[in-house]
């Protein structure tokens, strides 16, 4: 099965916003084993929608469109894809109801534009979307499918998964691409690579590595005429480069770090509290962005003020004054702070200059302490970290999980309830 | 003028990388005022790339291909683009120079493929790249012009900017597009939409609104012969917006809430500190990413769980006990427990539900209670917002933010140093 995506936005043109949807939708095309030969991106035009749309449909069987669903006369693709399929729209008495109960329920009045999002496919059906007002189309015609999805990625993003991709693995064969993705921490690179070179010579599976901020991605790729097959090449691979790179690979596929530490600290019944300065909030952010974080982390305090980190935290401020704000030492009191206040395993406390401003010769923009305070004592490390603002507290809050991940591991495993 | 972008290379159809360097070049191209209606991705396939140039070519003066310059045997751009230009490549005895002399200060074996980096056009020249081995290259042949550029963004990015802005610069004459977006918050689209409609109707400028996670943004574009022009085209409609829909514009282009907030605090001398639970620190962190952030934000405590509120912002247990955790009371306890504990004027409080799980029919996941504590008393708002875990904390936020800014511009001025 062959498909074609067609971004639709004048602000996608004019390079206002990137163009994260199609590559999502493009990978999970892709773990389908339905082929994209070509992805075009047109403006909030009629005319040029509709002769994408038609050009996509005459070499393809499934032509997706993303965006333009909305209740604007900017946003025509719901037309715009009727009339390419050669359909027609009818009015959805039921979404109209869900609609008029959506504003009524906000206390809203209800422009009369939006009940255009009620029009669905004559041949086709509407796809729920609990996450916004737009629901998502599939139209059916002439052997031919149509999909039209909301352009907003928290619409667009569940709409593919829970919708899009059950619908099309029904309607395809088997042939299949599959992939993982082992995710490394604390090593660069050019290491990484040096690592696995010979893997990534090999043809079925291929590897390949990808550099983020802060972390290294592998993904191993094998194409085959059904998953099973594709998982049993994909699998050897991925415990040859878990054997050579052993604990820096902290998770799979999508699971970001903070998810590995949260993942960690609860099989190991372990807590964590922070104490933040120069990252404002950003580490407390990444771990109670997890699901169920709230067992292992335990709290913070963003003490950005000299006397909020004495005040809350219990650093002396005989120690601000001799050693300044930023310094290994401040950094050691406020994890201990953490830990004590909050009652955690571990504290964590980070302390440093995330620019523009503040840099000295001394303590310039990107110097960072970060420590970590447990039963076993109190560890502190200095970093300079490169970038701006917000790579610096990216970074800093990336390391300091990183320190509590390695903490964690030489813990000794707490004795399981149901053993 | 008129231009198409095709991007090259099958990582981009499987959605392994985002196409960042077309929104790059998409944002330049319309700087210089010349249009783009189409942008296109194709493979790593040469008839595919070849029938993606020759359609764009003869609908385009200007066909800019991005990717697949490389050494390897992936790499077919240079070939396919002099092909479908009618045109063909000279070995460039300079360039394979730089070459060998590349590999040969690193010590590293040059592989004989490099030296196909070395073949420029005939009709045309290339363009230096001093931060990799791949030159861009420039075609011109019977009034069209195609260009290809390297795909590594650290390569491409400084092309584009050096080399391929000022050589269209050169080639078009002096009309130009420029816009302003209006940010907008605490209204949403449809109704924004209905207060501007009749501006929207316009044509130069137009306007066109965006809905955006919270908040909606109004971009007016206008075309010109030079900036001046299109500036002052743009003007009056800006006034009028505003006019009409008052302190929700809340500030311009590329300034998130979180800045015009610092930025409103500051000007009136006023401070802010968090109480936060389900946002887990995210307002701390949204506010503390702006530089300067520290002379208005006095910090925050990231209370999950109840002894935290009571401990470090004095809630009453009992309150807890009697109201839950995620109630108007506590919501109000945390604000004013935040003010008093960091001696700020604004205390906010935040507890609610972001999900997935702990939701019950009374207390949904989305369930949020928002307060904000000043001198004149304490204001809370219940919200239910849609969305999973990361949607609900970020609404969740951007409200915090929505409040703390009307609440703000509510307080007197704070009487000015300089006047």
């Amino acid at each position: 099965m062959r498909a074609e995506i067609v971004s639709v936005g004048t602000e996608l043109l004019l390079g206002q916003i990137v163009d994260t949807n199609a590559a999502h939708l493009a990978r999970a095309l892709s773990e389908l084993g339905i082929s994209v030969y070509r992805r075009v991106t047109v403006g909030d035009n009629h005319a040029r929608l509709l002769a994408a749309l038609r050009s996509a449909l005459s070499e393809n069987e499934v032509v997706i469109a993303l965006g333009g669903l909305g209740p604007t006369q900017d946003d025509i693709t719901r037309e715009t894809l009727a009339e390419a399929m050669g359909d027609t729209l009818r009015y959805d008495e039921a979404i109209a109801r869900r609609l008029t109960a959506f504003f009524r329920e906000r206390g809203v009045p209800m422009p009369d534009s939006v009940l255009r999002q009620a029009m669905v496919p004559v041949h086709g059906f509407p796809l729920e979307n609990p996450h916004g007002t737009a629901p998502g189309l599939i139209f059916e015609k002439d052997g031919k499918i149509g999909i039209a999805l909301p352009g907003p990625p928290g619409e667009f993003v569940p709409m593919v998964e829970n919708h899009v991709v059950p619908y099309l693995r029904a309607k395809t064969g088997t042939r299949t691409i599959r992939s993982r993705v082992l995710r490394i921490c604390n090593m660069g690179e050019s290491l990484v690579e040096e690592r696995v070179r010979d893997l990534m010579a090999g043809d079925n599976p291929t590897v390949a590595p990808y550099a983020k901020t802060g972390e290294v991605h592998l993904r191993v790729t094998a194409r085959a005429d059904d998953p099973q097959t594709a998982d049993r090449l994909i699998e050897p691979v991925v415990r040859e480069i878990e054997a050579r790179l052993g604990d820096h690979v902290y998770a799979f596929d999508e699971e970001p770090l903070e998810s590995a530490v949260v993942r960690l600290l609860s099989a190991r019944r372990l807590t964590a509290a922070a104490a933040e300065s120069c990252t404002g909030g950003l580490l407390a952010t990444r771990l109670t962005d997890v699901p169920g974080s709230s067992k292992v982390f335990r709290g913070g305090v963003v003490a950005y003020s000299n006397e909020s980190k004495s005040d809350l935290l219990g650093v002396p401020p005989g120690m601000i004054a001799q050693f300044g704000a930023v310094s290994a030492e401040v950094a050691e009191a406020m994890a201990q702070g953490a830990r004590a206040r909050f009652g955690a395993e571990f504290g964590i406390g980070i302390t440093g200059i995330a620019g523009p401003e503040g840099g000295t010769p001394e303590k310039p923009v990107g110097l960072v302490y970060i420590a970590l305070a447990d039963s076993r004592g109190t560890l502190v490390e200095k970093n300079r970290f490169l970038g701006q603002r917000k790579e610096v507290r990216y970074r800093s809050a990336q390391y300091a999980l990183v320190l509590l991940r390695d903490r964690a591991l030489q813990a000794p495993h707490a004795p399981s309830t149901n053993g």
